[in-house]
């Protein structure tokens, strides 16, 4: 059984967690990396990874669990809504949840400090 | 336009590409980073976090695509299938692809040296 509250997990985004992600990644995209490529882009600045603003996500949703990873079976359905960009604060909110006996089903937001959503997930935990 | 050819990117993970990843998240468990913890565990060894075997997926995407990042509201639906453990090399191989006009629909898997499909994921990227 899930925890009875759905923790909500928070993480502070800096260049320095984009250059980290793109040393591990070996994504360099000049997006992510180069400050005077992200200054000259439509973002006016650098953005980050997609799976870095997806982070407190899957840490709210195995810290719930109670689980290290999420179950075999695992579905989630992700949607991109806004970038994260330096200096974002981002944490992970519940927003819906149903119980049908064979999947936990719940819909999360990824928000940023200023109430903007960056990422929707929906996602069904096989019971 | 996306590129000709789907490029199947393919990523070495090691345990130190782990620990890395946990000093990024901020996830410790010690299923990810502690080889005692991992051997005792039901999968006998340490596992990499659930992004990590998901990052030659959105290198794929976004390189066929010729974007940055995912474009806004494209929907991602990820199953994870079996775990990712430091040593395996995984790549990602376009299965199907579908183009109505509106969104561009291609189903994909992440696979390990041994063929064993770790994530399955479906997008739908709007034209």
């Amino acid at each position: 059984m899930p925890a009875a509250e759905f923790p909500s997990v928070s993480e502070a985004v800096s260049q320095e967690t984009i250059n980290s992600y793109a040393d591990l990644s070996g994504d360099y995209n000049p997006i992510h990396v180069d400050e005077a490529a992200g200054a000259a882009s439509e973002f006016g600045g650098t953005i980050a990874h997609g799976p870095i603003a997806l982070q407190t996500f899957f840490r709210s949703l195995t810290e719930w669990l109670g689980t290290t990873a999420p179950p075999a079976g695992t579905e989630i359905k992700i949607v991109f809504r806004a970038p994260t960009r330096p200096g974002d604060t981002i944490h992970c909110e519940l927003r819906e949840r149903d119980d049908d006996g064979e999947a936990i089903e719940i819909a999360t937001e990824c928000v940023n400090q200023d109430g903007t959503t960056v990422i929707g997930a929906k996602t069904s935990i096989p019971e």
